[in-house]
C-alpha cells in the first residue's frame, strides 16, 4: 500500500507500483489523501524550500505532521479487513533525519496500541509491525538490496526527482543515500539529474 | 474536524458544521478520506444491512476497521500543525455497542503513540487525548446536553438517516439513545422520521 498524499512528485509512488509488481505483489493499493490540507512541511507545500544544506542534529522540515501514523493507520484499517497481521513499514533509525517516528520506540507504543484499536485483535488476531529496515545503516540496506535481486535504480530516496524520476542528488535524503553506496563501496547506479 | 469518511449519509456532517457553529468554533474542518475502499463496515458498504435487532454482546457490523485510529491520527496532524495539545473526541464506552477502539484503554494507549510520534511532543509539546464523554452512561450524556445548552434535536446518532437528517429510531446507535432520554426521565427531542 501506498499513499498518494500530496507528496511533492508521483516519482515515489511509480518506483513503488514498479518495485511491487517485481516483487510479485498481489496487489498494489494507492490510497488518496492530502496530508497537505494541514500544512507544515516542505514535503507536501511547494512553497518550503527542501533544504540542501546538509543533515543536522534537529528535526527538518521535510518531516510531515503525524505522516507515518496516519500511513500506519491507514494500512491497519486494510490489514483487518484482509485478515492480515502483518504490517511492515521501511522506517529506519540509523542514518536518519531525526524523524520521531521513525524510532523504535514509536513503532513499539504504535504496535500496543494497535492490539487495543480493532476487533481482529481483541478475538485474538494481534497485530506484528515489522520495519525489518530499522536497524541497518544505509550502508547495509545497499548491500541487503542487491542481495535481495533488488535494482536500486528502480527505487526512490529523492525529496525532490524530476519529471522522470532522476534524483537531484542534493538534498538530505539522496546525501544519505550517496553515503550509504561509498560505505558499501559499491557503484552508485542511482539515476542521478547531476 | 470531521472525517468525510463514506459515510451512509452527509448527516452527521451536516450536524457537526451547526454544532460547531453554534459553540462558536473558529473553524470545522472536513477531511475527505474514503474508508470504504477497504470494506469490512455497514456503515461504509451500502450492501451490508445496518443491523436493528438489538445491541448484542460481540461486536457489530458497523465497526469500521481502525476508524477512531485514523479519525485521531488525521487530528494528530492538524493538531501538530496549529501547535494545539488537546484532542478531544467522543468515544463512549458504557452503553456502547463493543466498538475496541471506543475503550479508555485504547485511547490511553493511543496517547502514548503520539507522544512518541511527533516533532512537538518530543520538543516538549505534549499531546492529551481527552475523552469527556467515555464515563458516562447515555442518560448523563443526555442531561449534560442540556446543561449546556446544546439541543438535542441538532445532534446525530442514528446509523442511518433519512436525506433530511431524521433518525431511523431502530438501529442499534437509535435504541441506546432512546433509552438515555428515557433513563434521564427527558422527553427525547429526537427527529425520527417514524
Amino acid at each position: 500500500m501506498s499513499v498518494d498524499y500530496g507528496q511533492r512528485h508521483g516519482a515515489e509512488l511509480a518506483a513503488a507500483a514498479k518495485v511491487a509488481q517485481r516483487l510479485g505483489a498481489v496487489e498494489h493499493r494507492v490510497v488518496m489523501l492530502d496530508l497537505g490540507q494541514f500544512g507544515g512541511s516542505a514535503l507536501t507545500d511547494s512553497s518550503l524550500a527542501v533544504p540542501d544544506a546538509g543533515v543536522k542534529g534537529e528535526i527538518p522540515i521535510t518531516y510531515v505532521p503525524a505522516r507515518n501514523t496516519i500511513l500506519l493507520s491507514l494500512a491497519l484499517a486494510w490489514a483487518e479487513t484482509l485478515q492480515a497481521q502483518h504490517i511492515f513499514i521501511g522506517a529506519n533509525a540509523v542514518d536518519y533525519s531525526g524523524y520521531p517516528d521513525c524510532r523504535p520506540e514509536y513503532l513499539k507504543a504504535y504496535e500496543a496500541m494497535a492490539n487495543l484499536a480493532t476487533k481482529a485483535a481483541v478475538e485474538g488476531r494481534k497485530i506484528k509491525i515489522g520495519a525489518p529496515l530499522i536497524d541497518l545503516p544505509k550502508k547495509e540496506i545497499v548491500k541487503l538490496a542487491l542481495e535481495l535481486g533488488v535494482d536500486p535504480a528502480e527505487t526512490l530516496t529523492c525529496y525532490q526527482p524530476d519529471a522522470e524520476g532522476r534524483a537531484c542528488g542534493a538534498c538530505d535524503a539522496c546525501r544519505i543515500r550517496k553515503t550509504g553506496f561509498a560505505d558499501a563501496k559499491i557503484p552508485d547506479s542511482t539515476r542521478y539529474r547531476r
